[in-house]
């Protein structure tokens, strides 16, 4: 292997981690300035057999990044161009290395914007975003990202170039591959260039309640309720008391500490009161915010994680489960007593308006953590939820995934799926030993019993 | 090949034809009452090496359900309940043979939407408008039935069930393969069950306008006028001038006859203005309908390909093209030129919102009328757009869809498409000949020249 050949391509040689602390170490680290780059650097990675995994932000919370020891790394940071905003056709066409946030605040000086907003928004990139299908604060209203792409770019384990999609909300012309590649975890192609459908910022006026909840089970109540009353809020985000104390203690937040933890949901303005109804005899205190004051609950909303990483000392897995809406309040009995069990505290972050909670598992043993982590998510898979709502599966949940396939969908399921991944990368260099790859290896640990499809 | 073994599965032997008249023979038409049946039948299918063909009502534009003889038709007439509404988490359960308008109606008594509303809905079924993903007459803000699926359950050639997605709106356990069978024109698998998602009315009032525009030229103005503005409505449908008449004449429609045609648009009340503001200038006149009329203008949008096909007795393709908003003005000169050059009308009807063409052919000459056919499509994929934004492709698209792909998209993404067939359906019994399988094979005739993907 001669690195020679790509050496006028800007690199480095360092070690990484990820968020969540899994270790990153490539060999090298390339910064491609263009699509070009990249092939040359896909192609060199194909001949030589060398796994390429991409770079975005490395907020990954599953492991997704990883690397150990054998892997080129490429670092999106360089490709960070806006390179169209269309303000006929409503999309925005953009490399993938631009985080989030400047490509949001550009769009809102242009009067769109693109609803995704996962809390890592002022960290991660949109290339991230995409290949893990991020879902964000406003999910309860706009979807994940799976439901803003249009059309990628992508560079394929042969080296090739297509383009999946169209730039355009209504294409039938053949299998939608485009959400193939969206929530592909880098393991499909090396994506270069992104086209997302946006929309005009909303002209009604919104405000942001902010609900001090007697307790954890009244922030299902008042789900479930909003439910009922057909309301649909446009975020609906739930942390625990353990997480405000953390955000105040870490960031200064200045929040009002209760036993019940925060519910924020923002609505429009005059629809305020049909919430008040729903949140009655369930709260000890409401706040009604907007403007600044609204941005300031929304950004602390978005920094929680943050917050609890420094609580934890880094000692953390940040779970993503799934459930049912109507089954919110039995998950939250049952987190409570293998909370109890483990003798620990959750600090649950959530988009709880989607039945997403991410309960964030600080136990100092390894293996005790791992064991609380695998029991949360069989919870999920037993309620008839998923193992990940948004944070994908990396390394991490690979074998929570292939349970979850296994009794939900069908054995065959996760063949077709990896089936799918050697058909485009058959030499296996896109990120192997993770995600579909990783989950179909313990599949095959499973005895071949027939499971009847739930 | 015995054909005993399903005798006690309902059937009958008759021919029939789809909506744009193409000719459906199969060999025996089954009406399944489970997935038991299907199974089965599928089976049957698979030992003989017979192709299967679903049928949901026949209403595909495109030859679809189209069969020479050689096939087993399942009619999904029998398989057409709905199996759950569930009001917490808001999905719908159903049988793939319920009527899209028996399922709007049901949903509607609890004060529940399912948005993608095809001009069909009063005639085709759910399963039919998943397999082409259709889209619908409120898509400028909905989108098309891919952004509402959830979960199916599958038939698979092999006669194996499974299940893909989960009935939840976050699930990122594996790659997406909902949206490989959402618009995969029964071409994968046999749809036995599924979960769309569900969101309550609206509660605001909504109005639509209906402006008589001075001429078809005004109605892309319009549509650019409301994007410049940042305005997305409910609706925004475009009939042009012969399709009013059709209405008047087949239908008994009085509307009123201008030269350029109506566009409808709805709207919540408190933007009306914002709307009039953008019409001026471009109307001889507007009308402001709410409740039972406004129903009464939507039915009859909805009902104007009947009109247009009473007025050509058959003779006529609907051509589904779609183009970018900000080149509809140029499309529409185009349109007016290749009409000119065969010496006929068009009949336009359009989602013009989403930039979605339905030009009419009507030429008695079947050649002519193939050729226009394509210079239309040729149109839209030389301007960056689509042949098809939800009538899908079938027999008649094959072609147009291979130049759109090998043009737009590059060659390897036919061949992708055309793997992903091959390894779901190797025995190739899923009603083949048509859709990836067809364009895959005119491709194959292109010549091997390099095209730059746009
Ligand atoms: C504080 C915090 C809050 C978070 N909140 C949310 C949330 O609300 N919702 C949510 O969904 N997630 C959340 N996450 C998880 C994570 O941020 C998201 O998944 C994020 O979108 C990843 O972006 P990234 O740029 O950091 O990607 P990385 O971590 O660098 O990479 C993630 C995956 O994408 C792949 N990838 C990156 N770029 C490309 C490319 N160009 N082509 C192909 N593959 C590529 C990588 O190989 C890897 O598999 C949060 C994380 C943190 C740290
Ligand atoms: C008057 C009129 C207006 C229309 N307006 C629109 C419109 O606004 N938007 C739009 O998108 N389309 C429209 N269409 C086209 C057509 O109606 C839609 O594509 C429709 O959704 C097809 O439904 P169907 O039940 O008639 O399906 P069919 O025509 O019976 O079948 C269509 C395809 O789906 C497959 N299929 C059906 N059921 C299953 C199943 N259970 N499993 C697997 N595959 C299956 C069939 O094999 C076939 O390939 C219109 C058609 C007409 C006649």
């Amino acid at each position: 292997m001669d690195l020679k050949e790509l050496e006028d391509i800007e690199h480095s040689q360092e070690e990484r981690e990820d968020f969540s602390g899994e270790k990153v170490k490539p060999i090298i680290v390339f910064y491609p300035k263009n699509e070009e780059d990249v092939v040359r650097i896909v192609k060199f990675a194909k001949q030589n057999k060398i796994p390429v995994i991409a770079w975005g932000s490395g907020t990954s919370l599953t492991g997704a990044v990883s690397c150990n020891g054998n892997c080129i790394l490429i670092d999106f940071s360089k490709m960070n161009k806006i390179l169209e905003i269309n303000e006929i056709d409503w999309y925005v066409r953009v490399q993938p290395g631009i985080k989030l946030i400047d490509l949001f605040e550009e769009l809102e000086r242009k009067g769109f914007m693109l609803p995704p907003d996962p809390a890592s928004f002022f960290l991660c990139s949109v290339g991230g975003a995409v290949a893990e299908s991020s879902g964000g604060m406003k999910g309860v209203r706009y979807g994940s990202f799976r439901e803003w792409v249009l059309a990628l770019r992508v560079v394929l384990p042969s080296g090739e170039v297509v383009k999946v999609g169209e730039p355009l909300r209504k294409n039938r012309a053949g299998y939608d591959l485009v959400h193939l590649f969206v929530g592909s975890e880098g393991t499909l192609g090396i994506i270069t260039e992104i086209w997302l459908r946006i929309i005009p910022i909303p002209k009604r006026k919104m405000v942001t309640i902010a609900a001090l909840l007697k307790d954890f089970e009244s922030a299902a109540d008042v789900i479930i309720g909003l439910r009922k009353n057909r309301i649909l809020p446009e975020l609906s985000e739930y942390v625990d008391a353990d997480v405000v104390r953390a955000l105040n203690k870490h960031l200064n937040a200045g929040l009002k500490e209760t036993e019940g933890g925060m519910l924020l949901i923002s609505i429009e303005e005059d629809m305020v009161n049909d919430v008040l109804k729903v949140l009655e005899g369930k709260t000890v205190d409401v706040m009604i915010a907007e403007g600044e004051e609204a941005n300031k609950l929304y950004s602390l909303r978005a920094q929680a994680a943050i917050a609890v990483k420094a609580e934890s000392k880094n000692v953390f897995y940040a779970e993503d489960i799934v459930v049912p809406i109507s089954k919110l309040p039995e998950a939250i009995r049952k987190l409570k007593e293998i909370a109890a069990k483990y003798n620990t505290k959750f600090y649950v972050i959530s988009h709880i308006g989607d039945g997403n909670l991410h309960p964030n598992i600080i136990i100092e043993d390894k293996e005790a953590r791992e064991r609380a982590f695998e029991e949360i998510a069989r919870m999920a898979i037993e309620m008839g939820g998923s193992v990940s709502g948004e944070h994908g599966i990396g390394t991490q949940k690979a074998k929570l995934m292939a349970e979850q396939i296994i009794k939900h969908n069908g054995r065959t399921v996760l063949d077709l799926m990896y089936e799918i991944k050697k058909l485009i990368d058959p030499d296996n260099i896109m990120n192997p030993g993770k995600y579909v790859e990783l989950a179909y290896k313990y599949y095959k640990e499973f005895s071949s019993q027939t499971i009847e499809i739930k």
